[in-house]
């Protein structure tokens, strides 16, 4: 039974990291899974079960290693994920082992308050579960204000902490996200998905600082969801380490920050 | 120095394939590199140069062991490619060694007789330095009669063999292919690109036996060409095996035919 960590993901995202002066936001590990042909989820969007066991669990152990795990509100609906290390092998205080694990905080990026007050995040809130899951929404209103209002207020009533930021062209901005989320104490935060998220980390220079890609050896199709790269950051990620994991492979790169 | 190819290769493209009764073909090998963001070439189809040298020489080692090597017209005209070994270490007589590798004859997929005359497959050839390559065309004139009887007549010139073989919508039949090259002797074939040869391969069931992808970790980004895979098609697929050369993860696919 594994007690710790994989020795693969202490090494990646221990390492130091060098970041300029004026970049103060938590260090972030964007990491998704991915088929052969790119694809990360179904036609739709649709949610694919991609990654195998022993990958699973990798991810799970990278999870109790970050502060916050990030994810989109198209994942926080489509999924309905709990974002817990459930797969890690069960902890208790008579072993003399740490306990619990770290679970990290979930933030979902939720510009216009969609996030169903009936998710698993906030039911494991209120079922001391896990963490008070916080949603980042848009500064402004984006509905008539009583309809915003109540959206937020059921929000709020069914668990979660709504944090307003910036917006740029409706998105909201990764920078003030990423800014926000450090004046609120996050130090490490993991990016999991979904394609829109991923395509604004990756489209953002000096946004992320490690990308962990576990690529399972099967293809999706064409009708499948990938992510984009645009093509003036591809020169910005170098190889660090790849890493067997069971049938899968993980790659991990560095995002340089100059 | 490597003196045979690697354990890898032989167990998987050794390895005992069952065939339906109805497919005569040769036993076809899939193969090409791809970036994490599965792109296979640049804008418009530019040459890249994804994979390191470790998966280089293995490519070259895979190319010794089949009996002809497939590339569409789009990639004979971008890349301008040798199809040799050229990065496996020198053999000599004195040795004692099988002397020279076994070089797999080049075929060029060409509906239209676009290839230039002056392309290094033919030069090797006319050098002495390569195979003599074939060049399959389709059966129907694809221009003005003497148009295409004097583009037929400067590739037999400058040393090809045209065949020509049905189409299928505008396009070689791939079964055609298959048929027509099993028929003249080719028991074993490596298809190595590019994207529309990829693709259509992928989407004929029954028309491959192994799929070897090379994953570069790099992104090339959305600009970049990739190829399609039918979701039709995508259960065909099974993982083989996956092994890390080089920075490089080449993964292995095994192609049912039922």
């Amino acid at each position: 039974m594994d007690l710790g960590p994989p020795q693969f993901l202490t090494s990646i995202l221990n390492r130091c990291i060098p970041r300029t002066l004026s970049a103060v936001r938590p260090n972030v590990t964007l990491t998704f899974a991915q088929s052969l042909d790119a694809k990360i989820s179904g036609q739709d969007g649709a949610q694919l079960i991609l990654s195998g066991k022993e990958s699973m669990v990798m991810t799970h152990w990278m999870r109790t290693m970050h502060d916050a795990i990030l994810v989109g509100i198209g994942t926080a609906v489509n999924d309905n994920p709990q974002l817990n290390a459930r797969h890690l092998p069960p902890r208790s205080p008579l072993s003399g082992q740490d306990y619990p694990y770290n679970l990290p905080r979930p933030i979902v990026l939720d510009s216009q308050l969609r996030l169903p007050t009936t998710c698993k995040l906030l039911e494991s809130y209120r079922n001391e579960k896990g963490r008070r899951p916080w949603v980042l929404c848009a500064q402004e209103p984006q509905a008539e204000e009583d309809v915003w209002k109540s959206r937020l207020d059921a929000l709020e009533a069914a668990g979660a902490r709504v944090v307003p930021v910036q917006t740029t062209e409706g998105l909201l901005s990764i920078p003030s996200v990423l800014q926000t989320l450090h004046e609120l104490g996050v130090r490490s935060l993991m990016v999991e998905g979904g394609a829109r998220v991923i395509g604004s980390f990756l489209a953002e220079r000096d946004s992320v600082d490690t990308v962990i890609i576990t690529i399972a050896p099967k293809f999706v199709g064409s009708e499948g969801v990938g992510y984009g790269v645009d093509i003036s950051q591809v020169s910005y990620y170098e190889h660090l380490e790849s890493q067997d994991v069971g049938c899968d492979t993980v790659v991990a790169l560095n995002a340089r920050s100059d």
